[in-house]
């Protein structure tokens, strides 16, 4: 695989600038931001927190804020610090993550651990944890530091339960959606929260910003998932195929397991628990007798549609018709 | 080994109860706290986290909280939630370096790492930072939140230099000094600040207190680098030698290094750079020809001394002739 540069790397998709456009002059001054707050000077340090700023890849959780913030009042100078602070937080659960699924690539970028060690990823994601909070506590208020906090509790609950959930097949799929609603919607929840809030909307437009951020934020977890399984590597851009050779119950094998009954319930469960590395060819005929892949897209757009729901009371702009195409964009390489 | 249960292990020994005296009981309230707030309705992540509360050990650090605002002012309910947060990020950072050094014991209890694996240390240390985050953003004002985020960050960086200087040999006294003022010495300073701070002392006490929190920080960590050398693993009761066997240069290593030339340095550095399981036993002579452990003691006892010399000013009470004796304490077992 040729791994590009970091500033390549770092460009975004033509796609997504199109349809970041309302916000594209926000975005890079966030961007600078970012660049400015990840610095050392200690030369080792700060080679790895500057490649740790270019993991993240789409800037979802930043264009989120500011897109809420514009859909719904003004924008302030505590937006570009908030969006920073999501990207950062969403940065650090990422470099854990890669310790976790030792995997070795991410955004067509080598993963840290794989270009440094593990060692390297937990201290630079406990760098960006500590460095978000510490830029949202710089706002006046406690505000931020409140609802920022208690998300990233929530994210990491999640993803402790997640790690508990290993091997287990007998997950249900609520808890399945409870696991993704933490480790995932809770931060683009708070992301549109922070940018509606900030911007000086009403109670009842920052909530319902937040609820479409939740509903997002499943979808794309369940689109992310779904690509784990059916995707290709060189078009996602990242390792594959992780979940399954972790034993990470998703939705589609959840479903599966809950369809499929005596010997093929058996024989599924058999592929699931080996150490095959061709999982996913072997379930690829299960899957489509069961009509899994299905049904997990229609879950993913079942939310998605429910982000989409609640935005019809908002006033049309060019933010907002980009908060709406986006409930289209994160699940859309999974249908 | 016999592993202790968690509730035994807790217990502090009777000549940390001793010297705890004047703040037994708010310590006592901090436990209380810690074990309230570090708990989960999900079974698996309920036993981790529970876990992860008994990892702590001494209490320096809350205790160090607790006195500095006794020994300087008021104790308000807001010392209460300041020790856990302290006591929380202190656990985190313990908690990740045990993935770093691969250790399996760490105050007489099995280490997250071993008990459970690294995936669930990165996690519980992320829970554990995000949680002491968030309880200090429900303080009123940013105050505790902007202190505790900027420590948190100094240390990130200070462990991510101590990484970068992993079979560095060449890394300067001065150099490691930075390092464990960023990685230990700053937290000290912290809970001493935020201590004082809360029990309305002045300014000038506070940063009086905030001195004496960060040499004696200093003083503890020179001390905590020597037992990793000197100690003995049924005493200590944690792993020893894995700063040896992982290359990071601590003082009495670099003043060997400084202290020794020609034929002599290159066979010292022969011995650090092996793979050779008891690098200790055979440093050992050399240790004692150049002087290096009585140097490095030295060290110690002149931060030692540095904070008890901060102490001057305060009125006489309970709280301050523990603070007190503290400096002898920190220093006492690599004497």
């Amino acid at each position: 695989m040729s791994v590009p540069t970091i500033e390549s790397a770092n460009e975004l998709p033509d796609a997504l600038k199109r349809l970041y456009a309302p916000v594209a002059n926000e975005l890079l001054e966030v961007e600078r931001r970012l660049r400015q707050e990840m610095r050392s000077e200690h030369p080792y340090v700060d080679e790895l927190v500057r490649y740790g700023v270019m993991l993240g890849g789409k800037r979802l959780r930043p264009t989120l804020l500011l897109l809420a913030a514009k859909a719904t009042g003004e924008l302030t100078p505590k937006h570009y610090v908030l969006s920073a602070v999501v990207e950062m937080v969403h940065t650090a659960t990422l470099v854990h993550d890669d310790v976790l699924d030792e995997a070795v690539t991410r955004r067509r970028l080598a993963t840290v651990n794989s270009r440094w060690d593990n060692e390297a990823s937990v201290l630079l994601g406990d760098f960006l944890f500590s460095h978000a909070f510490y830029l949202a506590s710089t706002l006046e208020t406690t505000f931020a530091c409140l609802t920022i906090g208690r998300a990233t509790n929530v994210v990491c609950e999640g993803e402790l339960r997640q790690k508990g959930s290993r091997g287990d097949f007998l997950l249900s799929e609520q808890e399945y959606l409870e696991i993704i609603d933490g480790k995932t919607a809770e931060l683009c929840d708070c992301a549109c929260r922070l940018g509606a809030h900030y911007a000086g909307a009403s109670h009842p437009a920052v909530e319902a910003m937040a609820r479409y951020g939740r509903n997002l934020g499943m979808a794309f977890q369940i689109a992310d998932d779904l690509l784990d399984i059916v995707g290709s590597e060189s078009l996602v851009g990242k390792s594959l195929g992780t979940d399954l050779e972790k034993q990470k119950p998703t939705l589609p094998i959840i479903r599966l397991l809950q369809q499929a009954h005596g010997d093929a319930h058996k024989q599924i469960l058999e592929i699931l628990e080996s150490d095959a590395p061709n999982k996913g060819e072997q379930l690829a005929p299960w899957l489509e007798r069961y009509d899994a892949i299905a049904y997990a897209r229609g879950k993913a757009r079942h939310y998605s549609q429910a982000a989409l729901r609640e935005l019809s009371d908002f006033a049309e702009s060019p933010a907002l018709d980009t908060l709406r195409r986006l409930t289209d964009f994160v699940i859309q390489r999974s249908m």
